[in-house]
């Protein structure tokens, strides 16, 4: 789905250009598929990306995606539908990438953003500080950086009085350059105005013959312009090269999502076993169990209860209900306030009404489900006969005995009794009781006899 | 449920009054209900102090609440119903807290110790120490103290040749002290005679105007009188007033009972995974698989397999039962030895004797399940009518048909046999063969036609 | 069941014997079971060491049990029926162990590995690496070593220019030794054509009155033969002494097993709440998604999405099948391309065509399912009459109603339709429907009725 309007665009009275660079492969995930449609909190690490610049202001975005990137660019269209595409049809290096967007440098923002969608932590505060870093002082140049734990195998920002001088690639450095523990992590903001003059001024003599982006500092400085750097935790220009990275990234924006759910009031007993999407909204007083998976488009009451083992995506639940241990809740379940959704219910596209219960082994799919009403263990709603789904609408204060199976479309009135183990494929008025249900009969002695033929089969 | 009566308390020969400080709002905790109520390890933070002072050989106990704190009084009640409640009707500071148990103090006990609802950790040998510390040296206040890994904010306990000269706020304190990293708990001991004298000659002469416990310190001193401190880990005196806290409260708690329960001889394959009660027991040779949550309540026998994704509240449990994957054991479910419980089976207020199976997708509630009894898959017990709970009692050796439903109250003798699908609402004597189910028919080409019918339709 | 042939045995052209100490009771277990039965992701320490020695290249094994140590003995001669059994009577040391197995020394190997059933973590690699250090260096005696964070406890290795002069036990050190903090993992590589030679010259003349193995290194030096240290990591040589080291090795071995999936291409979410066995297989662009359990035997295809809550075990899952949330698949499930699997749905013994959907609360076990079937909500295979278990042979295209029982043994043709509900007990034919439903019958305010009733009871 496209991105909601961003809540509160900076806005500096500059106007923004953001240059995603996509297109990377990223063999050592070892995956078919575009790196950055790889997944973190359950959005790709694109539209994570998209939505941190869109945040930090950015009035066009240029995604520059490689060739063959089909779903990539959907991708893009999908989450932010005004982005432009650009395809960088050679890999010639982080500059040559930039210069895919040619056109949209040349319409002169005054800020130009340079990310990249493997680095999708960063937040959009961090940029739109960048873009102030920037405007403040008149740099042409300013370059995020961060200390190193382990320096090796990054490039170094080289500092003198404040002022950045050029950014050393690892291989490239003296031994003096080697010791600086301050790394660049690969993202810029570049003054619009000048940048197009800059990037294609950047060759390609080097061992490599590739454009490298990071030259660009020693280009300005060489013209007398000045540039600057940014630091922020190493944490948050986490690069994702391979699926273990992939995973501590993962890991690290949890633990983002989980702190912000522990401070506005919700209590994650054991945070760590509890997976928040990127827009998971829990209420006051919300209690988490441990073991819980929340999938995009949650949003939870206040004083809900979530018990251990549960699983909600695209849900919405009311205040003061509760869920699980051991249920299901997929997109379009609706539940009202003082819902109890209890252990092997699966709920998916139906609004069940405040107070209803739907205790046990039930899968209620395509279904209205009626205030106060008692859906019994095993209920079972028919909604598909092969080819289509159909409607299950129960009223209030009815009661759905257990093991009944409802077959869609199918009305079962306010107040209605459905008898245990009936299939009920007609409407049941109002009130009435709904049965289909054979006479019981015993044999006796039957069991025993069963038996003993069946020991001596054996 | 009120405390059980206490294993060891160590008794001195020292009477014994503690005064739990319980009427923190925590409004950092953003909730509506009371600090001292959220719960660590299934039971609240108030519980577990109680428990501990009770433990510690408290011979009474006083609970100070805020004036609107019903609820945390009825869970001091409930949990500790000799508890006395004092309420502070103001906040003017710790010492004025402790002074709403004026009484109590008046009556003279030999140790006072001053404690905090929302400092959970502490162990009841700690309470024990610190009162022993207080006999043997004979003065007037011990503090508890600790090394703490970051010192700013906290009190500092300045000592002098062991003997504690004054616990000093962060703010009062000189570079000198401030470079002390020995801080203060806030749990004391105090001499229980002198204790009133003392407390009442604390002022509120400072940019707070509040009452502090800690002066209680250099007033001792001034009046010549020792005092002391008692060191023990951060860990143990973490302090609660956020939900991040909480969280990691309940992390520190839980790894104290996972190391408890793994030295008395049960295997927790992860035991990070593992979510136990602050009153879980575990019989020796259990094996706990990943992910398995306890509730309050739960007894395991010897040799028992609890497998993955189970969740167990208020159950027993005998020896050399399985349980498991995905299942649900409620309140009052008792099992007998080799029981087997499978996947997605709920047992609530149920009896099953030895041997018997429950093994795919059942309800068994408020019934009995005699020894060997086999219970089909898809078995639900109808326990409820929309009015009232009723019983199922099912005998030795008998076998439920797969997907039968049993409308309560209703018996199943010895050895009968339930044909599947069946919904049994009269009683089935022993030996016996129970059915209720329609004869099958075939339409043939029926499907072939529906296809080609449907088909045309979309 | 028994290890699959090595996959690639390091041949040195050298022959070898592995001896593993196994007679170890571990009383700190507090277990009824042989400490090496113990098991880690999904099989016996014991297991673990035999099938690394085996991989190392050992050409015989002899396994060193206790006297009454059956189950121990067993589990050797299942995973390694190559396996010689060595029984240590009486415990008087590691070197009185490893005489246990004096017929197989003399048979005179060129190399001689001892090992401990204790010590699970050690790669068949760094075996492999020993045995080259030995032969290399055409050393007496090789000892494997780790820098110990606390080396308190352990015995040291006393190198001096490269050369191992005396393991020293920590109790028996000098000052000087013991700032050593270079430590005896316990596992060896001994020159077989010397070795006999040199373990009976080992004494038992110390505090204990054993005879320890660590004594042949000052032995071989006496004798002016080389000995050497070869140095790994301390968690690879982690010993298993009680069940919080047990949790530790599990811990090491998940990360190792983890990091292994994620490098060949698996993305695991949270790679923490992911348990693997020692044999998982996970294809390539496989989603796993938190809490998900894989017991032994599970072979995964590409493409394959493992939603939260599944727990599988001895199955195999075709390429782009999408399994659980809250699946179990159990031995002897195998899916073919494109299964989807759903929700409170256990699979065993059962064969699923290509493209079939069992979505819902369904037990499937002793089956086949055609491809394209569906398996509506609440289907249950009653495969278990109480005897014997029987088969349910469902065809192509079939579509079974919801809350239907097939009572095995029972056929489905291709294409058939089930009614839901039905308890079905003869085939049904291809094309047809099969149907076992009473009629539907109503009671017009009969529900208002019986409230009402219900309601004056009360």
């Amino acid at each position: 789905m496209p991105l909601a309007p961003s809540p509160s665009p900076r806005k500096s009275g500059r106007s923004c250009l953001a240059i995603v660079l996509a297109a990377g492969v990223g063999s050592r995930m070892r995956s078919t598929k575009p790196k950055a449609l790889h997944k973190l909190a359950g959005r790709s690490m694109l539209a994570h990306v998209l939505r941190s610049v869109t945040d930090a202001g950015a009035d066009h975005v240029v995604v520059v995606a490689g060739p063959d990137q089909e779903t990539l660019i959907a991708e893009a269209k999908a989450v932010l539908p005004s982005a432009e595409i650009a395809i960088q049809t050679e890999r010639r290096g982080t500059a040559h990438a930039v210069l895919a967007a040619r056109s949209a440098i040349a319409a002169g923002y005054d800020d130009l953003l340079v990310v990249f969608a493997d680095t999708p932590l960063v937040k959009a505060q961090t940029f739109a500080l960048l873009r102030g870093v920037l405007a403040d002082g008149e740099s042409a140049v300013v370059a995020l950086g961060f200390e190193a734990k382990e320096p090796a195998g990054y490039g170094r920002l080289l500092l003198q009085d404040g002022v950045l001088n050029a950014i050393r690639e690892d291989r490239d450095a003296t031994a003096t350059e080697r010791a600086v523990r301050l790394c660049n992590a690969g993202l810029m903001a570049i003054a619009g105005k000048g940048a197009l003059g800059l990037l294609e001024t950047i060759g390609a003599v080097n061992s490599q013959r590739e454009y490298y982006l990071t030259d660009i500092v020693a280009i300005a400085r060489a013209k007398g312009l000045p540039a600057r750097a940014m630091i922020v935790e190493e944490d948050e220009v986490l690069g994702v090269n391979d699926r273990i990275q992939l995973a501590a990234a993962e890991a690290h924006l949890q633990d983002r999502l989980r702190a912000a759910a522990m401070k506005g009031g919700a209590t994650l007993i054991d945070p760590a076993s509890v997976t928040l999407s990127f827009d998971t909204e829990l209420g006051q007083d919300v209690i988490v169990e441990p073991h819980v998976v929340f999938g995009p488009g949650v949003r939870v009451g206040n004083g809900v209860l979530i018990r251990s083992f549960s699983h909600i995506e695209g849900a919405v639940i009311g205040d003061h209900a509760t869920i699980g241990p051991f249920a299901r809740l997929r997109p379009g379940a609706e539940l009202a306030q003082e819902v109890h959704i209890g252990n092997f219910v699966e709920i998916k596209a139906a609004t069940i009404g405040a107070g209803a219960k739907i205790n046990h082994l039930s899968y209620i799919g395509d279904a209205s489900v009626g205030s106060k009403t008692n859906i019994g263990a095993g209920v079972i709603t028919c909604n598909y006969d092969g080819f289509a789904k159909f409607r299950t609408e129960i009223g209030e204060n009815a009661f759905i005995g257990s093991n009944s199976s409802l077959v869609a479309p199918v009305k079962v009135g306010g107040g209605a009794y459905i008898g245990s183990g009936s299939v009920i494929t007609k409407d049941v008025e109002e009130g009435a009781l709904g049965l289909a249900r054979e006479r019981q009969i015993e044999k006796p002695g039957w069991a025993k006899a069963f038996r003993s033929a069946r020991r001596k089969e054996q």
